[in-house]
C-alpha cells in the first residue's frame, strides 16, 4: 500500500470493486530493471496492463513495447511511441494484421512455425524475425503449456528458411513461464539458445538478438527472490554460454513491472456456512474470477490480502459474486481470515496491477468490468 | 445451422469471430418447454445470454426471468417486463441492491444463509424468499461446487427464521448442475425438497413453490437425452414425492433455451507443429477462452465444430489467439479435423448461444469482445 494509493482511497472512497495503480511504482520497477540489466533493452509486455497512463509513462521513460495484436500496437502508437520500439510478439497473427503493422513501420516479428514464416515473407518482406523456442517451464506459477514455440531443431531450420524467404533471421526468444521462481530455468534456456546461435553460424547466419521473454515475478503470497537475484542468474548464464560475444538482449517484463503497482479494493458481500458442522466460512466478495481475477484459475496466482480486524483467524473459502459455481477464488489453498470479518468490510487484494483489468468479463451476470484508477 | 443463420452469413460475411443467434430457435425451445412442463412457470436465466433481443422476445412470449444482479434486473425491466415476473435468484446480493430491487417491485428473492436472510428482512420486508439447497451435482458437465446452497437441516431452520423475521417463506430451490446428463439427479433433489415441505408443514409453514433450477442440456459434442425425457423424469419425481398436492413449479432454463440457437464463426489463424515427430497439429483460432469460450475451462463444455473439407482427419489441439498459454480450448479431449484444413478457413462452433458473449474479456491482449448478431 503506497502513500499515493492510500491517499486516493481516503479522498475518493470509490465504489468497489476497483483497482488503484500507483504509476510511480511502475517507473521505479522500470528504472530498477534497467539498473540490474543494463545491457538489456526492455520491451514492456502490453498485455499485462495496457492502460494509456502506463504506456505513455513507460514510453517517455524510453521503454520499448511487446505487443500481442493490432489494437495493442495502435494503443502504443497513440502514445507517441515510434514503431522501431515495437515488437509484434505474438506467434499467432492474421496475415492482414502483419501487413497492417509492417505498413505502419513495425519491423520486428515473432514466429514459431513455417506457416507463420510464410505469412511474414509475403506481408512483411525483409522484416526482422525471431523464432520462439519451446521451453518446459518447470517452477512457474503460471506455466506456459506447449502453446508457444517449437523444438530447437525445427527452430534452426525455420531460421534458415527465413533467410531463404528474404526475411532477416534476427534472433531467438523463449519464455520460462510467468512468475517463474526457479532461477536455473534461465540457465537452461540461455544454454539452448547459445547452441542454436552456434549451429546457425555454421549455416552462415549470424543471429543478433536473444529475447529472454518475461517470467520475472511480482510479489504474491509466497516469498520470491528479489529482481537482483534474477538479473544475476540471467547475466551469469549469458556470460557462461556466450562469453564475451554477448548478443543484443531483450526482456519482456509485464507482471514484474506493473503487478506490485496495483491494489484492488473489494467489499465482503456475504459470509456463510454451508452446514452447522462446517468449520469453513464462505466469504463472497464483489469481485471474482470473471470480474478481473482470472489468474486465480486453478488457484494459480495466490494474491496477498489486507483485511480489517485482527485477533483469531479461521479458514475461509473465497468466492466471487456471480451465479457461476466456478467463480471461486481459493478453496484448496486455504486462506485464513479474522473471525471478526463481517459483511460490508473492505478487503484489499495486493499486487493486482497485472493481468486483471483486461481479463474482466464484459458483462457477465450483469456485473460491469473492473474500474481502474491510475494515480 | 438454421436457414436464417446460413442466409445471414452468406449475405453479410461478417468479420470473425462473431456469434449469430437465431431467435426463432429460442422461441421454439421456450414453447417446447412449456408443452413438456405445462405445470411449470419458466424463469429464463438471464445470465446465459442477456441480449435485449432475447429478453424482449421471451418477455412477449410470457416468460418470467431469473436474474443475478441489479444490472440484469434493469435490462429485463427495460424490455417492459413487470417486476412480478422477476426473481432475484443470486444468493449473494449487496443489501443496497436488494433494497433497490424491492423498491422497483421485485418481490421474490433467493437466499442460502442467515446473513442474507437478515439483509432481506431489513431491506425487503415481507418479501417472498426461497432457500437454496446444496446438491452434489453428480453427472453435470459444468458442476456446481459447494458455492451455492446449504444443507437441508439448515435450510429448514432458516425458513422458520424467515417467518420469524417477517418474510414469507415461499419455497425451496436447487440446481442439479448445468448440462446435467443424469436424469436420476432430479429424483434425488425433488425427494429432498418434498421432505423439507413436510418438515416445515409440521412447524406451521406451508411452502408454496419448488424451484427446479436449470440444468437442462444443450447439444454439444456428446449426445444428450431429448428435453422430453428430462421433463418426464421431473414430472415422475414430482408425482412420486408430492402426490396430488403439487406445489407451484419454477424452472430456470438458460443453456437449454439459448445454447442451440447460436453459431460462432471463427477463422483459422495458424496451423503449426511443435516438432518434426509431432503427429498433432496445433490449430489456432481467432477466438479462445478469453474471447467468449470460457466454458472450455478444464475442457468442460465440448462444442461441436463444423469445418470445411473432408477426407482424412488427424488429431489437433485447438487454441485461441492470445499470448496467454492458458488460452487452449481442447488438448486432452482430442479433436480430429481434416488434414486439408488450412490457414484462413472458417470454422463454425455450434451451440454457442449460451455463456459466450458475456464471458468475453473486455480487451484481453487487445482483442475486442465477441460481436453478436440476433436474427
Amino acid at each position: 500500500m503506497t502513500a499515493k494509493i492510500y491517499q486516493f482511497l481516503a479522498d475518493h472512497q470509490p465504489d468497489t470493486p476497483c483497482l488503484i495503480v500507483d504509476l510511480d511504482v511502475i517507473a521505479e520497477n522500470y528504472n530498477a530493471l534497467n539498473r540490474y540489466l543494463p545491457t538489456a533493452r526492455v520491451f514492456y509486455a502490453v498485455k499485462a496492463n495496457p492502460a494509456p497512463e502506463i504506456l505513455g509513462m513507460l514510453g517517455r521513460l524510453g521503454s520499448s513495447f511487446d505487443t500481442a495484436s493490432r489494437p495493442e500496437i495502435e494503443m502504443v502508437l497513440a502514445e507517441g511511441v515510434t514503431p522501431d520500439r515495437i515488437s509484434f510478439g505474438n506467434t499467432i497473427k492474421k496475415e492482414r494484421d502483419i501487413a497492417w503493422a509492417f505498413a505502419r513501420g513495425v519491423d520486428l516479428f515473432a514466429f514459431d512455425s513455417e506457416a507463420e514464416l510464410e505469412k511474414l515473407a509475403r506481408s512483411a518482406p525483409g522484416a526482422r524475425v525471431f523464432c520462439r523456442l519451446l521451453m518446459t517451464c518447470e517452477g512457474a506459477d503460471w506455466p506456459l503449456s506447449r502453446k508457444f514455440g517449437c523444438e530447437a531443431d525445427m527452430a534452426r531450420d525455420l531460421l534458415v528458411r527465413a533467410r531463404d524467404l528474404g526475411l532477416e533471421p534476427y534472433g531467438i526468444s523463449f519464455h520460462v513461464g510467468s512468475q517463474q521462481t526457479r532461477l536455473d530455468q534461465w540457465d537452461i534456456a540461455i544454454g539452448k539458445t547459445a547452441m542454436l546461435f552456434t549451429e546457425l553460424n555454421a549455416a552462415g547466419i549470424e543471429l543478433k538478438m536473444i529475447n529472454l521473454g518475461g517470467g520475472l515475478p511480482a510479489h504474491y503470497r509466497d516469498e520470491v527472490a528479489p529482481v537482483g537475484d534474477y538479473s544475476n542468474a540471467i547475466m551469469n548464464a549469458m556470460t557462461k554460454h556466450f562469453g564475451n560475444n554477448l548478443p543484443l538482449m531483450i526482456v519482456e517484463p509485464g507482471r514484474s513491472l506493473v503487478g506490485d503497482s496495483g491494489i484492488l479494493e473489494a467489499e465482503v458481500v456475504l459470509i456463510a456456512r454451508k452446514s452447522y458442522e462446517d468449520a469453513v466460512r464462505w466469504v463472497y466478495l464483489d469481485i471474482g474470477k470473471f470480474g478481473g481475477l482470472a489468474e486465480t484459475m486453478d488457484e494459480a496466482i495466490k494474491y496477498r490480502l489486507q483485511v480489517p480486524g485482527d485477533g483469531d483467524c479461521g479458514p475461509v473459502v473465497l468466492a466471487g459474486p456471480t451465479c457461476d459455481s466456478a467463480d471461486i477464488l481459493y478453496e484448496k489453498n486455504q486462506y485464513s481470515l479474522p473471525m471478526s470479518l463481517k459483511v460490508g468490510d473492505k478487503i484489499r487484494i495486493l499486487a493486482t496491477g497485472a493481468y486483471t483489468t483486461t481479463y474482466a468479463a464484459v458483462n457477465f451476470n450483469g456485473f460491469a468490468p473492473l474500474k481502474a484508477y491510475y494515480v
